[in-house]
């Protein structure tokens, strides 16, 4: 039945990031393959929390803004972040969400292109990306306008009246990774600035933004940073843009907040995208899932991450080749992010029959099932597991079951 | 010396809010008036986050999003928030920063007054208010224009070009109350809508926004409300103005978030102004401080505030009246919030040294000392006793030490 199980224990047993699975609380016989959704919990967090709750705001009061450093936490936890995605200390907040952060970037980008009007998106983009760009656009009077098209479109319509182009590097269905190197190489030939959406990225797969020349980027610290749910997201600006004017000019971005100027004046660097007060629970938690990333190699993590995914596939055919999945993700590794999603009929249904079996991934309408595979904490057998769990559901039709028929409301 | 501490020590005996002071985890010896900037630790804090932390996050992972109800908390936290306030079950959302919100609230109004161009506020408002419109004007392409006049310029600069009045109801540094009710009658009379910055009412006085027929309102959840440190703001929308469009367009302010479509649809009520994935943990935090709060009764509260006032007023005049406080707050009680603030030019000194001595209040530029008067856990005993340590201070001339001489960059 299981073959190949051998080879699979001596993945584990070689594995160097295997340490890592016990720094995060993990009930045994549970397969979490929705990192991609919400990061598991490391051990260090409640610690801290405890702390920052009963020691820093309990004891200190309103001394810790400055006491414990709160005032520094979108900055510090920024700068580990920029070391996580190739980009220089003092380029990276910590800040609010991550559909705040993109209003904040494609504003500020496009700021720097007054002569033109066209906020750029592809049509499958997640959709809070294009929600805010349609906001914008609502806003702006008619100085700008939100437009999308299909994906495979985006490149040819880099024209002259395109301000700005926001792209997910990791798409959030698929797992597909963009070119960032050479879609912004690209755009900037044509004079357009590209925000990235970094949510399936940061923590995920290798990111180099210097290196890809990148303008403006956004990310989720809820995901595979393990920042906790709703985690303060992260805004990224190059150097290079550090005088774009924020247009959420809150007094956390003022170049002096206690002094209690009249007149907005923008802080140097990248400070000037913070807005309102930070929110310190949030970034406490955040800190200690980034702290954890940041002991992992990188290249570690992105060679297991394929090998995982390979793994997965490789079981998928083997093992439920017979059950009319269709792969979503692309098969070239080179080209996915850390995740693997199939399409089926029965999505919705397999994804609840699999929760019942302590497989927890999730579902994409209209038919997508998602496995986010995390390589800090997840296995290889792991994956194999996960694997024999839905051939289960499969081999007994366990998604014919009524309770499965009937569609939450929210899924 | 310490007259009349029999009366003190009655009030404080016949206090029916007293028995709040022990859900606080309050140090011996620490006189805390600085209520208005932090509120205080409600012990009831750290095992609600410990539980949402490592059950609820840990356990439940992904799924708490409806097991725990994650999702439902920017709303019920808010409907929570709107029976403090006057305002009904449905109109009021706990979200993002106040900055943010301000953000929300003025744009909303403004695109409901489309023909008008000017948004209104007062020179000495709080500073992040102002900078926000500033942000606004910045990005509106010349349809918005931020104006701020005096104080007392206010009402009759409500001239036909003034889409938005944005006014702070308890101002920051002297404790003022604008009249909600009678500012906001004049304002609709020449067709301008209201926003209400209520972050030092919140939780410190009666407000009654319906009675009001206030149209928007923003506040902020870590001073009375105890919240936690940058704990989650609220944003009030009255139910007339539900159909306004949120210019922060996020996915959680859709009317279908979980089903990924393309185009921004709107929630209906006041669930579209919120914008990206809810900060779980801050809200676990801050519910806490409501609940804690809506235990309270409010006219019982706004009662001992007003007597803390008076209190700590007599007492300053009878303990430190010969070392040249000035008044900043009014000194008619009914129209002042929850703290007393003199000025004095040795201010930004004696609140150094105050802190030496266990009372820990706040310091406003150039020379305002503030007292935070919080009615859930200051006891009437200690305003006594605050005023006595800076007496001491006073009579030994404490400011003149070194240490005290010298301005941290942030105060």
């Amino acid at each position: 039945m299981k073959d190949g199980l051998a080879e699979v224990a001596d993945l584990d047993a070689r594995d160097p990031l295997a340490p890592f699975r016990d720094e995060f609380r993990l009930r045994d016989g549970l397969i979490y393959v929705d990192g991609n959704s919400l990061g598991a919990l490391p051990k260090a967090t409640a610690a801290r929390l405890a702390a920052t709750v009963t020691e820093e705001w309990g004891e200190g009061l309103i001394t810790s803004w400055l006491g414990a450093n709160w005032v520094g936490a979108p900055q510090r936890i920024g700068n580990k972040i920029a070391a996580l995605l190739g980009a220089k200390a003092g380029e990276v907040i910590a800040a609010d969400s991550t559909s705040v952060n993109i209003f904040k970037a494609v504003t500020a980008a496009a700021s720097l292109r007054p002569d033109r009007s066209v906020i750029l998106s592809e049509t499958t983009n997640f959709p809070t990306d294009v929600y805010m760009m349609q906001g914008i656009e609502a806003f702006s009077g008619g100085r700008l306008k939100s437009v999308t098209v299909d994906p495979d479109a985006v490149l040819d319509r880099l024209g002259a009246d395109v301000a700005v182009l926001l792209l997910t590097q990791v798409h959030y269905k698929s797992g597909l990774i963009r070119d960032m190197a050479e879609v912004t190489r690209r755009a900037h030939e044509r004079g357009v600035l590209v925000v990235w959406d970094l949510s399936h990225s940061a923590g995920a797969i290798e990111v180099d933004l210097n290196g890809a020349n990148a303008d403006f980027a956004v990310g989720c610290g809820y995901k595979f940073l393990n920042g906790g749910p709703g985690a303060p997201a992260f805004l990224f600006a190059a150097e290079r843009h550090h005088d774009a004017m924020p247009v959420l000019s809150g007094w956390f971005g003022h170049a002096s907040p206690f002094t209690f100027e009249e007149d907005y004046r923008a802080a140097a660097g990248v400070t000037r995208f913070l807005c309102g007060t930070p929110p310190v629970l949030g970034l406490a938690a955040l800190e200690c899932g980034v702290d954890l990333m940041a002991r992992a190699d990188m290249r570690e993590l992105r060679k297991k991450s394929v090998r995982l995914g390979q793994l997965f596939i490789e079981r998928m055919t083997a093992r439920c080749g017979e059950f009319g999945f269709a792969l979503v993700s692309p098969a070239d590794p080179e080209l996915r992010g850390s995740q693997i999603s199939y399409a089926h009929p029965h999505g919705y249904e397999m994804v609840q029959a699999l929760k019942e079996r302590d497989v927890i991934g999730d579902f994409r309408a209209p038919d997508v099932l998602r496995f986010g595979l995390t390589p800090l904490y997840l296995r290889y057998a792991d994956v194999v597991e996960a694997v024999e769990r839905l051939r289960d559901i499969c081999v007994t039709r366990a998604w014919d079951k009524p309770e499965y028929r009937v569609r939450a409301a929210v899924t």
